[in-house]
């Protein structure tokens, strides 16, 4: 299959094109160094040495394995880039990581909130123009966010709820509580994407996914050079992966207020798995398929005590503190969130452990001496940061 | 009270200007004269014979009431435009019509997309962060459209419906299915404003409006410099409207295939008394309200048959000609929406009757020499139109 991944210099986009090219399929990347620049501006890097380009980092794929991933170094909010690449490549399906990923980062202030839904949004309508002039038949596996959903005090279903409303019945998409500009830009791709499918016919499936974890995939550990970014700072380090990252340096667990916020979870290689299934059973001609993407909930209290837990084992003495919020967000709330489909599709997980976090434990050992303390807590809050 | 009017040259934002001008309040206004701009690309232009810019029609107002009404000309995604106006004017009540407000310009290819939800998006953004720096207790009133619900197969309820699912209850944001780019990047701005809301304390409402008619309120009708534009074109003319005048023209009314699409809809005298009173009875700090705006629920074939009726009785012989649909729509399907939160605030309708249809007919004529009427059938269609 001819396999376009947008944002193929990330924490996913990178592994991903690796497990398909590995898998015999034709890949094709773009980047715009977006997150790398970032990182620049904000003076906080990736734990992991990631090669200095993408072409770097595929001319390494190749020499190591022979096979050939395409790259473009690009940006998506160009039309004429978008345009070239998608007739040119001809992809048969399109995996889009290629926006702006980070809640807090497009908190920061206006500046950060405005282009984070301009660069996210405008890419994605230039993706569906490109496809329905270019690919009109290519199936576009978008990756969303379980953020979209928020915390509503019902079940959380995957992309559609059944609604009996004063005797009628209808199908509709599910109400939306983002919460932060970031995960409305995410919202306003998803309307974006079904109206495509709607007018054009756009085959379409949304990946809701939930907040990933995990320093290595198969393809990671064969050769340093192939390595994936791990992101520990308040932007764009997530959870779990910074909570093991505390843990080796000494520093207490950054717990945000009680700690009660509960989320869906999953390993990186489930999300390699995830949007290969995704990718080989297409939504059809006009379908707006939505998966939400995670194996496990936790609150963050539960992945506080299984990182001490793992640190008894492992050796290491982990406190936690409750610092003040910096988000606005519920601390306490219902959160049952479904996700069937992709277990539907054969999707075998790999749940949490203790094991798995003591391995994680090891692998930031390795780069310990790269990390940089002084962005350890968080300084981005929900309700100031205005002026740039 | 101090009222910024946003999109103040439009056909709805200038009589608004006017209307709360006439009572008292302190009115400013701003526009980008983006819809002249527009009119100019297209070689179309209003039947209503307007002045040459915005202070040239608060200068008239000034000489005929004694009253300023304030102008900017300037574009609000530009941030320091947003920024010296807020702070310069320090609004009570922001009454936002400033976006691109048409779903066939929305369509008219890729770039015309993309703009509109730039434009909308990003405008409205810098609204809501101009509001939070500098005038934290002003009130929103934010022109939305009927069109952000769709035609659902239940009852379209006011902004929220109450939702009982395995057991469990919440009350979420109705869910939307937007028909056009322009009705999306309202749907945007509406989770936009409900975070800014929730996050910043932001007081809003969201008035979904229905189609409006009519070319003449009380400030119109005192002096032909006080005249706002009348729009008949595919673009910007709307439903009602568009009809009349081609019956004055002797041409066919042209109904997009079946003519069973219902909406609701409303006399631009009810709009700027709905505007009015939702800006002296503000939402809370914290609360996003949403009214739905109309007056009436009408099909296309339902309007048709009324300027027929009225043609008959004025002396016009009136055709229907049923053209090929150039939007994907539903042009048979179930509509009842809810719209008594106007009412409870004290709205008196002005109801469509085939003697205002007659009225329109004969205003209408005043300006019949100036009609272009190589612009008259639709161009534009939903499913192709790609290219710039």
């Amino acid at each position: 299959m001819r396999i376009l991944i947008l944002g193929g210099d990330g924490y996913l986009g990178w592994p991903t094109a690796m497990h398909f090219s590995s898998r015999g399929h034709e890949v094709h990347t773009i980047d715009n160094y977006l997150r790398r620049r970032a990182h620049t501006e904000a003076g906080t890097d990736s734990l992991t040495p990631i090669a200095g380009s993408l072409p770097a980092r595929a001319a390494a794929w190749k020499e190591l394995t022979g096979k050939e991933i395409g790259v473009t170094e690009g940006d998506l909010t160009d039309w004429e880039t978008a345009e070239r690449l998608f007739r040119d490549f001809q992809p048969e399906a399109i995996v889009h990581y290629g926006e702006m990923p980070s809640a807090p980062w497009s908190m920061i202030d206006r500046r950060h909130a405005v282009f984070t839904q301009y660069n996210n949004v405008v890419n994605t309508l230039h993706v569906l123009f490109a496809m329905h002039e270019f690919a009109p038949d290519a199936h576009l596996v978008k990756l969303g966010t379980m953020g979209e959903y928020g915390t509503p005090n019902i079940d959380i279903e995957e992309g559609w709820i059944e609604i009996e409303h004063n005797g009628r019945k209808d199908t509709l998409p599910y109400p939306k509580l983002p919460h932060s500009f970031y995960h409305l830009s995410k919202v306003h791709d998803s309307h974006n994407i079904h109206f495509a499918c709607r007018v054009w016919g756009t085959r379409a499936t949304d990946l809701n996914q939930g907040v990933v974890y995990g320093i290595h995939t198969e393809e990671t550990r064969m050769d340093d050079r192939l390595l994936t970014r791990f992101d520990y700072d308040e932007a764009f380090g997530t959870a779990l992966n910074r909570f093991t990252l505390q843990a080796v340096i000494g520093h207490p667990l950054t717990v945000y207020g009680k700690g009660g916020q509960t989320r869906g979870y999953l390993n990186i290689v489930d999300t390699l798995r995830c949007v290969e299934l995704a990718s080989l059973n297409p939504a059809e001609p006009g379908e707006m398929r939505v998966f939400n993407q995670f194996t496990e909930q936790f609150s963050v209290m539960d992945l506080a005590e299984i990182v001490q837990k793992a640190g008894a084992e492992y050796g290491l003495d982990v406190n936690v503190d409750h610092i003040v919020n910096p988000r606005t967000e519920k601390e306490e709330h219902y959160y049952n969130a479904k996700h069937t489909k992709l277990l539907d599709l054969g999707l075998q997980p790999h749940y949490l452990s203790e094991v798995l976090v003591e391995h994680m434990f090891e692998a930031i050992e390795t780069y310990r001496d790269r990390v940089i303390t002084d962005h350890i807590l968080p300084r981005i809050t929900w309700t100031a940061g205005l002026r740039d």
